[in-house]
């Protein structure tokens, strides 16, 4: 089987965690490539892993020969480097959010769709195995009809101020995810939501307009109802927790510990905090590189389809305007 | 020590189980007369525990020369047993809700003010071991400065349709308990109320305007969140679950299982279901009683004042209403 | 319903709380009389629930007309108030263990047998609902043949010195809770027993030639396997556990919190210590005297027979000589 | 840095999943060869990960220019492989059991101590985040000085009969680990061993003198308490757990169960058997060979040394002893 190759653009946090990952499953995969504006970076992980070094993510997908590019870059270039790689007729992982604005959303998913490019979007909690297993006990009709669902993710800091300038706000950034296992779990549309912010610990997140803790309920499309909760305050540390109410049964998706230690004393039982969100989704960022793999061999449908990558967008947009104008923002369909 | 004498008002679920209360603590107290207008069951009930039946609540009330009395009788017939029991100078234990309207309610309060009426509301999990851990938890600094407070209330099934009619709705008969408990945590009042209501399993619930599951988000006067949830199709059985999260940490009360027996083998780990409430609650039930009863011997500040009762019922209205107009409501303070 | 006429020898901690029990339930069952040789406890008990106070548990029995008599007195005395109580025709509950030698036992069952009087022994976990859950899972085949028992007793503190020195050693006073629950759930007998006991943290268990911490490994007559632990030294809180392993699964009992609050900070997630035996096993103490109010109006086989009692004894005295001796014992059968 | 290069002889299940590690790590390590008798297991394993392929372990460690090798070959195998590796100043990885033989486990002990070779036990536990923490809390005092260890091993189902045959027994096969464990983190030897064994299910295990369940009490040499419980019959999946009880608390390393998910119906909690030994220890075989990578390069005392390995294949031999002697077995120190 011949190796795919592979290049990483943008070598931040998760773009350095993919390149390693590619390099790790050389049987599978080649790092030909990556590429960071900030030049040491780009050397530095190009050294360690065996690859070319580029400065420019545009010039790297333009000149290597790829069969995959794994875009990592910020946001607001996304578009302009979606489409260059559909292009050059390379398979697309695109990190999530898809875009800041649905403009730019819909630039994406107009691309793709014209250039029949294979895309993919990042939400690597569809290939957790912990949440793979609720799905599928939704899907097997364990829980019977969809009712419910309650999501809740506490980051136990603040990203730095120059992060949360741009992140695009707490729906965007970081309930993102949610909203995205919210919709992917109930399988319908949001037809309304109001949404609360407060700015309790952290003045930054006021002063960017943006909170630091925040609510949401939603209604979907036909009668479910879903409930979204996000921290940046957590001082416990990360906790992410899903749940699904149906009307024969429930599912859930625990804090997960990854450990199995407890101590007793005379003070009571003691467990340590969960693990930061990179170690408790290592293995699903292994798992999607996977299903990137195999998608471009193989694949017919996206694993995890553009249009999944706006929708969740266009909620978390809409929670955002809710909470600023204290009212319910209904979306149309 | 002199024993109480204790009657009780509406021999129901939850008056009946008062009455057992009351005769299984003979050191205590004496359970002197029952009530109900169902003639078979005051018979039944006083034969059993040694006491005299009465058919009119009223009757007993103003008859019987007793130290305190235990309201459960219909919402709607709180205020005029209240002030009855007032006028007799007879504590007064009242079942939650504390009333369906804002005017019976304030009813209430004016005749325990102006009486200097020895009155305490029936909210029995603030006598919950695990609810006061929580609450101690939390006024020791534990968790720091509140954030945010969560509830879930799911009941297994639904009640008899003739007690939906007259229930006064999701909010204000099974989600008044975790209104108070958010209330009672967070030690502050809310402003603004954003509520969604769904009938997705018994259409009974629709036909008297009600709901089988509804979400709501508080916002609190100073800047705290809230998130309440509440069933009434819970397949799986009864699930009360509630956290706080703080500046510092979080405190949860967790679904409880009562027992501690797991059952593993090929189709996995099996619990069974957690217990109905008045299993869950028992223990809750019986300090209740003995805080009512130190109370009506020593006591100066109710440990539940009917301030507490008319705060929750103006949330559960407020609520309520939320949800029937499709928008947030303000409440003013 | 008669209401049954109750009497309990022995005061201590358990006898005291039987006649709490018996009072607690005044439909059922009258507190007629209560025999402690300290006086002034005896009259107190009496008073508080309204019961005749005797000092002589013999007269006690011989003078009162009662319908069943609750043995607490100190375990030598166990055979002579059996004895009496059977030559009265009064139904007997007699507390764990049956008696601390073989002999004493053997006389107990023989005066039961001949005098044919109604005798239950006071095991009871028997009687609590997540150990009942267990033996009815294994006895509906659950977890297929049972293989192996396993079983966990850590008390917080050791006992007073004036206890340690009658208790009659570790597995005799403590442990024998935990083989009549071995035997209970594996329904077959032992034939053979190694144990090791040590003194590690309380110099007067040596004193007494006791021990503070043990183990034993039990073979079962036909092939089934037995641990058996149980220590003096839980300095983080008592802690019991009992774990069957069959051909298709296992059902355990857990350590219970009956709490179900949880603190999590910077350090950890942490819930308090278990309660101590008297909480966690209240409804048990309850639950056993209904069966044994039970069994004197209708019963023909005892709740837990007196051969139980002689059987856990058995066991209990190898396994202390095992100890002793540093060599395996065979139990003739 | 420059890579190092490493052999791995013995391609079964643990040799295979050792060659993997080695190649997903391309940056620390490359793997240079691999050997196994089994022709096309050996070509088929070096080509997917790039090595060469020999088909005597012998010949491998001998002709290439090796840093390390794993050596996975049969137990009865490893002392000539040591000898061999020692001798050609290859740094050695050598998996459990060290041996089946003290005599064997003398020899190697001899080899590596007289060549000053670098050589290291696969006991892949103790580089399990869980095992580590708990290991790291006993030695900061945490739980005061250790009085008990327990351990419980349970395989889903039986080895093929050629592996049992050769296994050396439960005690030898499958316990090892767990008495590498209570030796580790009890610190101290064992003095004496009683232990019985039985084949309750798989009647091949009796066939080759064998069990298919056993269970072993020891008594470490300054009176600390071990309890060793290991099963072969565990229909509800793998099941392993380990605790310590010390003079101020307890630490306990639970059964893992790799996941969060959990299904609540109205059949109760059910959550997925726990996975098997390979994805539970994932990591810690990823992590035994960082560290043998790092005492390849920097180390002086190895992180697993020999004599540990010859320590619990004494006392898995004197309970295997006592087990078929019925008798307890007592070890010169």
């Amino acid at each position: 089987m011949k190796r795919l190759r592979i290049g990483v653009c943008g070598l931040g946090r998760i773009g350095s965690l993919h390149a390693r990952n590619v390099a790790s499953n050389p049987w599978e995969a080649e790092l030909v490539s990556v590429a960071d504006p900030i030049q040491k970076l780009a050397k530095d992980v190009a050294a360690k892993f065996g690859a070319r070094p580029y400065f420019d993510p545009s010039l790297m997908i333009s000149s290597e020969d790829l069969d995959g590019v794994i875009i990592c870059t910020p946001t607001p270039m996304h578009a302009s480097h979606v489409e260059l790689a559909a292009d050059e007729n390379v398979s697309i992982f695109l990190e999530k959010p898809i875009a800041l604005t649905m403009k730019d959303a819909e630039r994406i998913v107009s691309k793709v769709r014209h250039a029949h490019a294979k895309c993919m979007i990042g939400f690597n909690r569809r290939s957790d195995a912990s949440y793979e297993k609720a799905k599928r006990a939704i899907k097997k009709g364990k829980i019977g009809k969809t009712i419910l669902v309650k999501t809740c993710a506490r980051d136990p800091q603040p990203p730095p101020d120059d992060y949360i300038k741009r992140s695009g706000g707490i729906f965007v950034d970081e309930c993102i995810h949610d909203l995205d296992v919210a919709l992917w779990l109930m399988d319908r549309k949001v037809k309304r939501v109001s949404a609360i912010g407060k700015t309790l610990v952290y003045p930054q997140f006021a002063k960017y307009g943006d909170y630091d803790n925040a609510v949401a309920i939603l209604e979907f499309g036909d009668g479910g109802l879903g409930i979204i909760e996000g921290s940046r305050t957590s001082n416990y540390g990360y906790d992410l927790r899903t749940e699904v109410l149906g009307t024969k049964g429930s599912v859930s998706v625990d804090n997960w510990s990854g450990e199995s230690t407890r101590l007793f004393t005379s003070q009571g039982g003691v467990s340590d905090p969960g693990p930061w969100f990179l170690q408790r989704f290592a293995d699903s960022y292994k798992r999607e590189l996977e299903r990137f793999y195999n998608y471009i061999r193989r694949g017919i449908i996206s694993p995890v389809p553009v249009e999944d990558g706006r929708e969740a967008l266009r909620v978390a947009l809409a929670a955002t305007q809710s909470a600023k104008k204290h009212q319910s923002v209904r979306l149309a369909n």
